[in-house]
């Protein structure tokens, strides 16, 4: 189920695994999610105005060597928990154990990092996948010169239109650098936060329908299981928006100022974003208040019925009582219309709660 | 209906299209709205302190004429889901793609973009149509050094005002330049606004007095509905502020110092818009509140008709009960005033239970 | 009533005339009030040190000829629904149009504008009518260089005090200039603030005791009426804290720096009163959550006498139905004292419900 | 009894004094507290590294005389509301008007002011008195060169430990100047302000027993002054924080490098204060929320009492109801064993109404 | 138990000690905690690249010779309320005494204060321990040229990772000096601030399954237990970040710049701290609301059982008590089928009332 995918990577793990780093030298590379262990495959993609490879080999040195040519060349490293592997390819690219620390540390919130001759990112692509869960999957990404190093958790990834982009040379990103690629891959990250919003919303919807409709207090657990979804994504993505800015007023010769043009857009993307997330948390808030509010109504029915029910009986079933009882001495018990005279009054008094019941609006 | 229109360009198409999106090159020209596909018009109005000039005509070189002449023109754009057009004559103007893509994103909120030698804005038209429904309209526009280049999604606008001024020559318009004229539509599209809290704050005084008189579950359903409509006018109309002061500060020569002082006058209306809001989005918190008030209240009411039915005649039954029973030993049934008695003893009960619910304050 | 006087000025009037001002040019002089329409009168005091002039003239020529003189004139302007007048004097004092239009704009919002030779802000007076109504007045006022140019809507105003002041040569006034007039406006303005605080904390103090001890639903309605007075006074007073801060930090010329000591004691004041409005905000929340707690112990109440009732008597009246039986064969209805012994159960269960309820704590 | 000690300070007096003030010119020296009226009563403790002289005169040529001995000399003024004495002596001081009427309106918040010669502090000296009410007591303090001088209402105050420490040379207070005097009596003030947070965790701690052992609903009143205790201390403690900050960076020659450092430790307390009231706040809050689910409990007790007794003897009584008619012909009324038969049943029922009500956890 | 832990460092012994520092010079070195009182003991460990010693001894000379050895000296002192030990050894360091009162102030919020040859801290460690109860310990380290000299209350403590990394020669700690050592310690400290927050998040999802399955009274006070806890914990924890912050911009030469790469990464760590204890508030606010909608379902489902019950049963009796009234002439009570005819109407009634019930959605 989608919910256990949301809780695992926050919570579940951390307990097993957030006191073993504990004491540990910062540094240590560890990867603390909980996808299953495999060995990571790299795919790089070198390309430049005219010409496109694609490589799939896990040999560091070939890798290596599509970092030093002048064309822009995209490795892209799948698997994460291969944590000697991603430590020594990381090295052999120059990197921080800090930087790479963090690459495989899924519990690592959004940040950008600029070093000397790298810029660093880390961020969650969210997405939808075929099974209609929403899955949260670590990336990072390390801006080098002509090269972007991309480490993320699964195959599964939200890159596909950049390859096609690169691949049939669609769009400018085959006619420029490196820092256009970051951007690419970032901006569809963004991009499909907002499938995720759709996820949201499509939920916030149904919900509200349940609640007008039927308010049982499954509902009302639905609600709550919303609001902590809206707390934890908004997590992975509020931190975005400010990340994006600081990276548009960097003075890092690795980003053109061409690219800072487009990073704009993300920039709009993010706040946009943000916003939405903060307008889902306040509909969610008022799901709730809602839901209260139907139940209050609800109760008032059943005690409305209820009140109606006794208020006209039981003083009927009191005159009955009344005839019902034995002393020798009650006249009425002989009168010869007596009985009749008993049905009338109590139909009289049944009209007059009728109507007062009425009156009141409760019928 | 106008419920509809406020969320359908939220939700219901961003379902379908912002998962187009995903993948695209940023610079893509893609119409998000729902309006009915049609061809773009564009109505140019030319003029100066001496003469005016209308002209219709979608031919993108006699449009150029005008942006060339040194008497100011205001080009307007209706329609903008004919994207190619859209992305052919913005090319024309030498506008960027991703400026062009923003003019058609009915997606975009509001934003203000300064270039070299233009200014970008996109805002909302928010205004009553004929229908007496809340219309939100995208629209987008650009600063030139005599030219103001219009964008909108329908022919109904706000700026007829505007045109009436240009075309009898009333106030300082004809003699000021294009950035006066883009001062101008700014004015009207947020003059705008004021109808649109009035709009708001009927449905408010509305709702205050069903919520007094008649507090039925609709009444909550939509209170809950105007909490969402506030919170999407505010997501539109809020960053407006920040907008315009930037605007302000602005050292483009394209907006003249004397132009400023109008900007200002437009920034505090903002300001004064922004509270009113805000004061409204309290205002329906309020309202939702006394809502469940009242429905305690009315619970209350009927818990009190229910007790005192029942507290009267339960114990009155309960002596009739009595002398129901067929005991051979029962002396009080043979005495001869003994029904009398009993009906002493149940009119005593009865008063006294009157009295003590009085003396309660439930009578 | 007192709540009509709050709400007219905010909605009903805007309802009508912000729809006027669509379209209209900017600077143009339109009252947006709702006092009866009358003819302006002009009120000009002029002094110095050593001597006090008073004269009543509506002729422009001869009010001009007081701002020229070198001590120091207050020219009081009462009634600004005369809005030709209005444009006319202040086009003679060279006064920009869109200054004149928020003059009389009475939903301009609180603001201080600075120009070259003027000075410029617009203020509410609040104060307490003798009906005992909270009366919101607008009114702007103009520091020139020995001048102070005030507007005000209605006769009645809170500057008598200054008046007496500037007539009995009390306190420093008659040796200081405009901006000692200026100053001590504003001081007399803010100063009248206090007793709208005291309206209100007497309002609350009332409800206080109303929720206390008889919490009807009118009182729900009276603390949100409360509720939104707080939100409306707050929103006319709100601003001048910033305002006056701005004026403290002016490097105009016009105001000299002993009178920024006596702004200082102004913002101490404005900041004050904020917090207490601010403290008054949450003591009307509190009054709802107070109100609401109250009805729940009501219903409580309610409900604890319906248990206890029923509890008793449903048990017994079984017991009489029993006996109440037509069985030939019930040897308990022949017992010699059958009749006593069910008396003996009855009263038995009776004295047992009793106990358990006093137990529980609803005896 | 104390509630009404802090209502008074601030309503109650305000209500009759706030209106005496309007329009008086400012720099009127006007007591607005509550405190009877007395004289002003005057000690002096002149004090170096080798001797202290104390002095109790009223004089103020002789008061002067101490003001300007080298020495370091606290001139501590008892009584406020003899106001032209104060008047008189702080002119005597060389000090503003403005600031003599903000020594001894008990309605100043707490400020500092700098001035060329002096800096002039108010506080509000929070104390529990004997009687075990929390006092809260207007005081001003003025630090000259060599002098402190120290207006307060009342005779009782925080600065005994002070004067301690200055008559038995214990700690540094006797080697350094006037600043670190004022520095002490701030920090004497700020420490007394834990009391009172004590204070309020202990009226918070008894409600918390009280909610969840008897929540009557005099609790709930008694949480709500609470609430409104909180936020009336924290108008005249929030203040202070900042104060003390703009007190450390001042440049004021009056205020030495050492005694900064002993002011960032004061700070330090104010910060802390200011945290644990905003726990208070929000723990004041919870209390409320208990209250009501407490509430909320015990009708949930009562329904439960009530459904039970009247959903299992309701049907027993019908039974019996049943063969209470007289019909002619009832075969189950001639059966030998019909009356236990009734009983068969009627126990049956009991014990499966008891059985259901237990699975529901009722029981 | 863990409550009263978490209380007592911030309630009860204030209660009591608050009062006794009252008055007292500032600088004076009090403990405020409640840890028994204890005898110091003082760890030493000198290290660097190529030699590690251990030392353990009061001897005050023999630790300052390891201040005063080039090599890395970690001093740790624990049991902080030895009072005289404390401010002696302190003052040998040449610490000052506001210094060593917070060291020892239990009191004190976490705070760095930069001096001119060392740097202070103080920090609260927050570790489960053995028995599962969350400790809150205060502790302080001042950073000098080759030396960290750490308080602490107990012998327990969060630094063993660290002792065991510098004993193995594991990690960069052996070559690096005194300023990363402040580092590892206050990164241990922050990397067990996870192990609380990972107990908060176990108590948060025990409770909301309570909450669904059986919210007792109990689990609300369990709720507000928790909520007090988070708003303490995040009162130790919330100032962390800043703190970092400000150490990662210091130009004192303390600290290198290789470390403040390092220091970056605990702030990362203090973001993601602060940034989950928020989400945990707002969960726990989730899990009160659950909790009441939990409490007015219960309601509703026993006022239907009631409704249930009554609208059936009350009518049959009425109909019973009609044929129970003894008039002579019941013409009904002679029929033949009489009484076979009201079972039947009786029958029809209850199945009339079960599918009207069944329409509501009430069975
Ligand atoms: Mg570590
Ligand atoms: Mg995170
Ligand atoms: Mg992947
Ligand atoms: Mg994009
Ligand atoms: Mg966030
Ligand atoms: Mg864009
Ligand atoms: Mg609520
Ligand atoms: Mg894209
Ligand atoms: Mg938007
Ligand atoms: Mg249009
Ligand atoms: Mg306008
Ligand atoms: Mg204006
Ligand atoms: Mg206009
Ligand atoms: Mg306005
Ligand atoms: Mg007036
Ligand atoms: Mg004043
Ligand atoms: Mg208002
Ligand atoms: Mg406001
Ligand atoms: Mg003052
Ligand atoms: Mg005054
Ligand atoms: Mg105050
Ligand atoms: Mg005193
Ligand atoms: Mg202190
Ligand atoms: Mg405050
Ligand atoms: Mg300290
Ligand atoms: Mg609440
Ligand atoms: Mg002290
Ligand atoms: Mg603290
Ligand atoms: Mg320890
Ligand atoms: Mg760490
Ligand atoms: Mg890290």
């Amino acid at each position: 189920m989608q919910k256990k995918k949301m809780t695992n990577p926050l919570h579940r793990r951390k307990k097993s695994r957030a006191k073993d780093k504990i004491g540990k030298a910062p540094g240590t590379v560890t990867y603390l999610g909980d996808r299953e262990k495999t060995q990571s495959t790299v795919h790089t993609i070198e390309y430049d105005d005219e010409s496109v490879a694609e490589d799939f080999t896990n040999d560091i040195d070939a890798i290596l060597v599509h970092n030093d040519s002048k064309s822009t060349s995209w490795i892209d490293v799948v698997g994460i928990n291969d944590e000697a592997y991603i430590e020594n390819l990381g090295k052999r690219f120059g990197l921080n154990s800090l930087l790479l620390e963090d690459a495989v540390n899924t519990l690592q919130r959004p940040k950008i990092d600029e070093y000397d001759n790298h810029i660093f990112g880390v961020f969650k692509m969210l997405y939808i996948n075929d099974a209609e869960e929403l899955v949260s999957e670590h990336m990072a990404m390390v801006l080098l010169e002509n090269t972007v190093l991309v480490f993320q958790e699964l195959k599964e990834d939200v890159f596909e239109g950049v390859r096609t982009r690169i691949r049939t040379k669609h769009g400018r990103i085959r006619t420029r650098g490196a820092d256009y690629l970051f951007f690419a891959l970032l901006d569809a990250i963004i991009d499909n936060y907002f499938t995720v919003l759709e996820h949201i919303n499509h939920k916030i919807e149904v919900l509200e329908e349940q609640v007008y409709e039927n308010p049982k207090p499954e509902v009302a657990q639905k609600i709550q299981e919303l609001k902590k979804e809206v707390l934890k994504v908004r997590r992975w993505i509020f931190p975005v928006k400010e990340l994006v800015s600081r990276l548009i007023d960097t003075e890092s010769p690795l980003i053109k100022k061409d690219t800072k043009l487009f990073l704009r857009d993300v920039l709009d993307h993010s706040v946009e974003i943000n916003e939405t997330l903060q307008i889902y948390r306040e509909m969610s808030m008022s799901l709730m208040e809602m839901y209260m509010s139907n139940m209050s109504n609800k109760m008032n029915e059943v005690m409305k019925v209820l009140t109606i029910m006794a208020s006209i009986f039981i003083p009927l079933t009191f005159i009955a009582g009344i005839y019902g009882m034995n002393f020798d001495h009650m006249p009425e018990l002989h009168w010869e219309h007596g009985y009749l005279y008993v049905w009338g009054i109590m139909i009289f008094l049944l009209l007059f709660m009728l109507i007062y019941f009425r009156k009141k609006g409760w019928l």
